[in-house]
């Protein structure tokens, strides 16, 4: 009787162990493990703001320059950028970090980019990086990024990152809302 | 006798459990849980073509410029891409999504590439985005890059892109065959 | 009596399995599955010495040039590299592979980058790739970046690279020391 019971108690703690092994790979859409909502303002060099300036043309299509955006749809255009996180949409809010790496607009019919980029943390509260790489289909409300890594606090974390513009103003400023959704931690 | 049966057949339940869990992990190569053999066509900007060009060179080296590709070995060119990706090999064929993102040539020698871009999907049977990262040596028959995530249909994936240089004309068109070998689906 | 042995010999089985399970995603830093310290030397094109130089600037901020590093901490250049990859700190010792892609400088203020590369390996000890990406803090005496994927003998790799800046001089040459921790091997 003894070994039945403790034959089923086995039985049961192997179903719920399956499962979850189950889940944590061929579930459709797991929950992250982690999640932070985070802002970064771009404002492009346009010739006479170096002050505050956080990105810069540095690569451009033959019939483009260097202090103007490209026309048509900034086709061609390569951004260096090292621009101000901030927990709420306040541009002038204290920085928890910076999202330095390279924006380029990759189409010719509308608006459309490619990123990769890190976010760069050194507080007290954060330390660490996290990793980007992705298309930015900018029509669209919310486009998703991948997470392909990180460091320090995000050691070894993936996961998506979905993107919305917040704000965006005389082409020479954007706000973006980014939401990063770990499925990953360690 | 019944308790007895009951452990073997646990025993056996357990080696195989375990053995699956060995093999998602250590085996030395998995099979893909998801394939996709693709193509995509690229048609550089010289300067004339701007109807049909796809891509264009946006960086350069100090003896470049940006309508004809570096000598020797194009090293230094910097490529903005948004390519249509098809099902077949004809350039005519219904795109079924877009590659775009950025590639250039990094050595002097022989020609070589390095990739950084993502397979954008958005038609009724494939939506979503694969991410791209990886080094192109082109001189080869096969190379492989990374499949560093995706996100939608390929949410979260990981695995190995095999490229072949499927056609390449007169220094303005080439198209890549890609089989895409996932071995992380969720 | 021996069902009982059995069962408790089962248990036992189970809690090492399970252990086993949570200790490969959840303990905070796992030990690498491979490691390896490597060298990284690169020489930059000034318009006078082709023949050494393994990398150029390619692209650079409106106020830079393709000879020059920009003015102030090379924000906004871009640089596309082919560099030797050694055993030891030697310039001159024999490569074993090539470290390939593009680093760009993002920051007015100090000197920080952001690499998007590859470790290529040809040899008879080592063949494949090891693909890399994240925010280089210069001024940090070690930093780490991704490792977002590989192929070949690191086929599906993912983890840590620790930079260091093991020499510098005259604006023309550095050396990093790149300690390769793999989490992920297969």
């Amino acid at each position: 009787m003894a070994a039945t019971k403790l034959i089923l108690a086995l039985l049961l703690f192997l179903l719920v162990c399956s499962s979850s092994i189950a889940s944590s790979k061929n579930s459709r859409r797991p929950k992250p493990c982690r999640r932070l909502v985070l802002y970064f303002h771009d404002i492009i060099y346009n010739g006479k703001n170096a002050k505050n300036a956080t990105s810069a043309i540095v690569g451009s299509p033959a019939w483009g320059n260097k202090t103007n955006l490209a026309i048509p749809n900034r086709f061609g255009d390569v951004v260096i950028f090292d621009d101000p996180i901030t927990l709420d949409s306040d541009l002038r809010s204290t920085p928890i970090g910076r999202a330095q790496g390279l924006y380029l607009y990759d189409k010719k019919e509308i608006l459309t980019a490619w990123f990769g980029f890190s976010f760069v943390f050194n507080s007290t509260q954060l330390k660490g990086t996290i990793n980007f790489a992705g298309a930015d289909d900018i029509m669209k409300t919310t486009r998703d990024l991948s997470v392909v890594g990180g460091t320090g606090d995000f050691f070894m974390t993936r996961g998506i990152a979905t993107l919305m513009t917040d704000a965006y103003e005389d082409d020479r400023y954007f706000r973006l809302r980014v939401d990063v959704q770990l499925y990953e931690c360690f």
